[in-house]
């Protein structure tokens, strides 16, 4: 357990000792907290209290300090600091996550920083950030043990002791053993080591010809492959079977979380990167505003449809009362198809080459729900106005409507999927769009051919 | 590389060998099968097929089945099988998972699988599933390496050789030091025991009084500790400090992505669970059904509002093709601000206590947004009719109420989560109907007030 070297002062003055510019006070402030409560303040701070406060502290607690907060705000700090305190920090960091956060930085920046590293770590990592995020290659750590293959128990023992400190952040469950030119050839699990004699080369105990991933292999398949199995960890090899990393089940969760994330934030229209509400107003409400933007004008485009049947809604102005209602109600079926098939594509139980199976089970659902939903708005027309026609004109067109729009919903980002675009971000306003058309256009139409019996 | 006994069978007749009754051909079958592919045709099986699967396959076969597919289809699989047969399967998994699978069966169905468990094995996962699944205890795996003290590293050597396939399932990194009441009192690294001297006790080299957290540490603080240092799994101890289980980091990170995974489909509807379209038609239609008829209340509750200015509405009836405008934008604006607001909860940024800041933080937001947005509908509405007051009344009304939706959408998650209620469910049809019903009455009140320069 540490004991802050300073006496405990309350997080609430952390402004105050940035401001002084102590960074001993600083440190013993942040730890002296609960942690949620340190986490609070610091994403509080304003980006230029977060630079100052990364520039006192020394490499190892800024490290500390950058975990903490939210990536969006460690981002910025990290931009915020002299390139050279910016690298001392960064080496702090297992390799997977410099690269992570340098791809999150201005090109410059990561670029003055890079030049701040020994020309190896630099090189390591220009390596690692040159892999798509969704790949093997993008999701591995650099930092493993590997051992030429003649080498025995002894020079193995000998070389972690001496070199204890340097693997001291490793995370290590296996020893990988290699060939001279890199090429991986077996593993060794850590306790084969403490149970054999110490005269023995690797080759002997090591498993020979092991499971492994190419740097290239995609996201699905990683992700089937560590939850068909219990693997800790796999090596990953390039395409000529050199060991150039390891990935770790942490790291593929690591990675669905975040994707499921993002998927839930380009539902509701939170685009282009998270929004800490710390964030300058100006970011906040023109990111915002670009999504909204493209709605509105989307928006426009399918009212339109109500502006070309103004004769039949001046004639029936009950309807007016109707018309959000099937949008809204439309739109929420509609989603719910958009929902399951996200699901069911990043479970990896539904491609875009099913489509028509997908169509075939929304539109089942369509029909049944179409007719409930139907039938319930059709007998509040009814009851509202006591006109039988009414309450048929409405209730058929939002059970038309519902059926359409689980089959658009169904579908969308299965296609979407298919053209390699983002179906998170653009399911939603496709969908609300079409059935926002389709629906005042299949009230207000069948409104017109009973146009006598509704007046 | 495992090579399966019998010869390659495609994976599409895997439903006519399960008819067939064959299990090693099953076998064959999937193993045979790239892994993407078995998990689609294992999720494509009627629920009878999986059952019958599930029965042919030998208990470890079958488990990694269970693992492949949805944990739905996993869940309604197991409760169709002998007890026994499924006690086998399960005694395939290790005890955390053991215990989350007997969560979501049927409580009869789970005693009647625990029945055939030994007394052992049944009292301890009976213990684990009595933790939320929110705290600690939850999440912790029992399989865990424990020595008494005053065992020499000879004494362990032996036990782990000797116990070698006991511990074979077991994720191995530390070897914890008890007293013999069980309490915890060091922890010992796996490579500690390679370098050290074959007569040294334990408490002789362990780490004393090491880092651990209680059996009831709450999911955020766990998070915020996995996320502050770079543990890869920790002790967990009960109140008289035995040590209970232990987490792991890819738990953390496993139960977030959970929560990630839920948060979207609550947000869109898809509510008591997940979905899978391989799901009975009646279970899909029923549930997404419960969903959309408290929607369709709600909708008809906002859309009176209108219905109680028709008589402004008859007058300009141009007003009509604004209504479900001002209604969607007013939405999409006020999900963004619950999108932030569900983040910031997660992230532990911000807490029910916050609700004020929040407010103002959006409120600036929606300042911004709402007279950019009102402007751009006004100018549609302007350039529409040639009519100046037209664009007042509209552009207005979506003006205000952007800036009310912002403000509700950022606070009712904090008011939920501060009542404990659920915010990923019930925040969005909350917000759409009070959004809906200020923004008609918005539109239609600024009308009545200038109708006679609108007509």
């Amino acid at each position: 357990m540490e004991t802050p070297a300073t006496p405990d002062i309350p997080i609430r003055s952390l402004s105050e000792e940035i401001a002084a510019g102590d960074g001993a006070r600083c440190k013993a402030c942040i730890e002296g907290a609960d942690r949620l409560e340190a986490v609070r303040a610091l994403s509080r701070l304003t980006d230029d209290e977060r630079e100052t406060l990364l520039a006192l502290l020394d490499p190892e607690d800024a490290a500390e300090v950058i975990e903490q907060i939210p990536d969006v705000q460690a981002v910025d700090a990290m931009e915020g600091l002299e390139p050279e305190k910016a690298a001392r920090i960064l080496e702090e960091f297992p390799s997977d996550e410099q690269a992570d956060l340098l791809n999150e930085l201005d090109q410059e920046d990561a670029d003055a920083i890079l030049d701040e590293l020994t020309p190896e770590d630099a090189a390591s990592i220009r390596n690692l950030s040159a892999y798509d995020e969704s790949v093997a290659g993008g999701l591995m750590a650099t930092e493993f043990l590997a051992f030429a293959k003649q080498m025995t128990v002894a020079d193995v023992l000998r070389d972690l002791e001496k070199h204890a400190q340097h693997y001291e952040r490793f995370n290590i469950q296996y020893s990988y053993v290699v060939e001279e030119d890199g090429a991986l050839v077996g593993v060794l699990r850590m306790r084969s080591l403490l149970l054999a004699r110490r005269d023995k080369t690797l080759a002997e105990l090591m498993i020979a010809d092991p499971i492994r991933v190419h740097d290239l292999m995609p996201m699905d398949e990683l992700v089937a492959l560590f939850r068909d199995n219990s693997y800790i960890g796999l090596p990953v090899v390039d395409p000529l079977n050199r060991l150039v990393g390891v990935i770790e089940r942490s790291d593929i969760e690591h990675a669905l979380r975040e994707d499921a994330d993002e998927q839930y934030r380009a539902s509701l229209g939170i685009v282009g990167g998270e929004e800490i509400r710390t964030m300058p107003l100006r970011t906040r409400s023109t990111r915002r505003l670009a999504w909204l933007s493209i709605n509105i004008v989307l928006n426009v485009l399918a009212a339109s449809v109500i502006a070309f049947h103004q004769d039949t809604l001046q004639a029936v102005i009950a309807l007016a009362v109707f018309l959000p209602i099937i949008s809204d109600m439309s739109g929420c079926s509609g989603n719910q198809a958009v929902a399951v098939s996200m699901r069911e594509l990043t479970l990896g139980v539904a491609r875009p080459r099913d489509l028509l199976r997908v169509l075939g089970k929304e539109a089942s659902v369509g029909i049944i729900n179409g007719i409930v939903l139907g039938l319930l708005i059709g007998l509040v027309a009814y009851l509202w106005k006591g006109n039988a026609f009414l309450g048929v004109v409405v209730g058929g067109a939002l059970a038309l409507n519902t059926l359409l729009a689980v089959s658009i919903g169904g579908a969308v980002p299965l296609i979407l999927k298919g053209f390699k675009l983002d179906p998170a971000l653009a399911s939603g306003p496709i969908l609300t769009t079409i059935t926002d058309m389709c629906g005042f256009f299949l009230v207000l139409t069948f409104a017109s051919m009973f146009l006598a019996r509704l007046i």
